[in-house]
């Protein structure tokens, strides 16, 4: 058994990160960082290397002597500075997982990831209590996805959302002085979060994106020619949004449902991410319809938009920090287990709790956009202009002459 | 004949702006518009929607009473204010440009754009001098694709530079956090400035771009995927540029070389922007070297990078509304037509002097990478890097944990 202090164990923490980078993570990383040190009860803070097979390899960092400088900087870069993983560990992963902490006196584990990470934390959460063996284990909420259940929204999906709306501001205006049907596709497999964020590149009567397509509305090859060919009449010119993971009634991808050959990552999912294969199927279809006078293009945002350097959201570096200070502050409270969410307690002026959930309200579930949200087939509604407003910052100003 | 004023005509001035919008071009417009205002010789200042197309077809804004705040935003805002045009005039609509200066008592033609318009502009400025009327025609450079001769730069390029470098800052730490092998694709047909800016974007041993593929250095694909295996081999990770246009040794696209069915634009090439079709093809070949187990991805930057909202070099902008400030200039000073050229005068500290050169200068020249810029078949030298630093401005800045 464990030294106790307090009712807490005394001994070593970890930090890894996991999943897809964001522009935040690193923000939760320090704030865990500066709110263990100093505490009674944290002997060592470690660092895994991506993630657990960092932990099972004994690949691991001390990070508990590095000078505020370094940790500033650190916080202010994008992607994760421990490196990450996609590894989905299985109950004999765990178990290496488990005794990894035991062989490392690691009583306090921190995993910013998403609902893959805090079901992780919840297997090795169990094994721990089963063998009485006292180990805090607690989880720190990231996706650009924005798709984590129980939160107002995730650390990572503001910055990502900013990108976003930035290319669009900068697209709309290129789109208008250059006329054509322009289509970008935005990240997102099983949630429109993201693609939905173009919205609020909108300022002046006529702005794109004209047409939104997230996956939570069936997608229709043959409605969205007609959609495009209706704007393009009006406007002269079309600006789409289209997320990746857009599917068909069925729940087939789009990209699967049109063609044969297709790469599969990891997990055996079609890969969406990394291609420009959904964009050029989109262009293609609407050239075949409306002919090759037409000027169609093109662009898949991809990677840059969770990673991009100098394009983040202030609320949510502040939120992605507090989020990691707040899981050092309640591991010491009690709970041996839990994640956090992010609540909305007021929307003018903005105003967020943050506050502890079970690891179970979390893992393995999936937070599409409700359908308040959602206007029609192809746009977002004015509740989700409102919600999204406050977590994005001041926008850069632009003008039109005409 | 128009009356004159110190030997120079008295009447009206349009602007226009032409080819592919860049983040500052709306600076050079507004540098003529603020340096013609309160010029006795210039009676309205006229803007042309869509480039020529607006003139001919009598589509004009008035400019001259535009408010200083309006012309404060639309000098910061990405993409053409005025609209755009991709047409380039044949002899005939030359001549129907020249008789929209005359019903319009134009006096003064300024046109931002690439070599396209200064051609335009050299035509028209003849047919005016050989019906004697007096029409001054001035050219004000821009493009993102820094491939205009006789400057050291242009205005547009290095804003664009910034968005890339930007991005590769990003993406290496997203693909070291993730490794694998990652492709980026940068625009640049001919010339490869802005994807040898990626270059930029190392900052600590073993950072990527780990490779630079530029038009100017053949291509060959069995050569690139042994160069990326063995950067795989060494650092567990790849992330690679790419210029758009790379070609073979016989100056074919490496994309038509490889694919029989390609879009076509509006000039019969083959389409290189608005496509993920390049990047698709550079890593199915790298998988089909290397195997499946490989995570291999692509991204094309596409048009974020001409037009992307809030990601600007100042020096960029201050140099653009110089150029436009000065066109207006020399406008009054004899010389009926002639371009803008940027020549560097010191390098530390970075200074430049705006000249004066023809229009025939100009003209139909692509200026792309020279030698001792470019270094072996995958890199480029450190005389780029002394180049490029200081028209860039200040980068973000990043650490790292390892």
């Amino acid at each position: 058994m464990a030294r106790q202090l307090s009712g807490n164990p005394v001994g070593n923490a970890v930090i890894g990160q996991s999943g897809g980078p964001t522009a935040v993570i690193n923000q939760s990383l320090v704030g865990l960082i500066e709110s263990l040190r100093g505490r009674q009860e944290i002997q060592r803070i470690y660092g895994m290397k991506h993630g657990v097979s960092g932990l099972v390899n004994d690949d691991l960092l001390e990070l508990g002597s590095l000078h505020d400088g370094i940790l500033s900087t650190i916080a202010a870069t994008p992607s994760a500075a421990l490196g990450t993983t996609r590894d989905k560990p299985d109950d004999e992963y765990c178990a290496r997982i488990f005794e990894a902490c035991r062989k490392n006196k690691i009583h306090y584990f921190f995993y910013i990831g998403g609902n893959d990470s805090s079901d992780t934390l919840r297997i090795v959460g169990q094994m721990a209590g089963e063998q009485d063996y006292a180990l805090r284990c607690f989880h720190i909420p990231k996706t650009i996805d924005n798709d984590l259940p129980q939160s107002d929204h995730t650390p990572g999906y503001p910055s990502a959302a900013r990108f976003v709306i930035q290319a669009f501001m900068g697209d709309n205006l290129d789109n208008r002085a250059l006329p054509g049907i322009k289509v970008n596709v935005v990240m997102g497999r099983h949630a429109g979060w993201l693609t939905a964020a173009s919205l609020l590149a909108r300022k002046f009567p006529g702005d794109g994106p004209h047409l939104i397509y997230l996956p939570e509305v069936p997608f229709d090859l043959n409605r969205f020619v007609v959609d495009v060919e209706e704007v393009y009449r009006k406007h002269g010119r079309c600006l789409i949004a289209a997320a990746e993971g857009i599917q068909t009634g069925d729940g087939t991808p789009v990209l699967q449902a049109a063609e044969e050959h297709l790469d599969h990552d990891a997990h055996g999912n079609v890969q969406l991410s990394g291609t420009g294969a959904l964009g050029d199927l989109l262009t293609h279809t609407i050239k075949h319809h409306l002919g090759d006078s037409v000027r169609v293009r093109a662009d898949t945002f991809g990677y840059l938009q969770r990673s991009f350097c100098g394009v983040v959201s202030e609320v949510d570096q502040q939120e992605a920090r507090d989020c990691g200070r707040f899981a050092a502050k309640i591991a010491v409270q009690g709970d041996p287990t839990g994640s956090i969410a992010i609540r909305r307690v007021n929307d003018r002026p903005y105003e967020v709790s943050i506050e502890r959930i079970d690891l179970s309200e979390v893992a393995a579930q999936t937070r599409t956009m409700s359908p308040e949200l959602i206007s029609g087939h192809c746009d977002v509604s004015d509740d989700f202009f409102m919600y999204l407003k406050p977590l994005v910052g001041k926008l850069p100003v632009i003008g039109r002459l005409y």
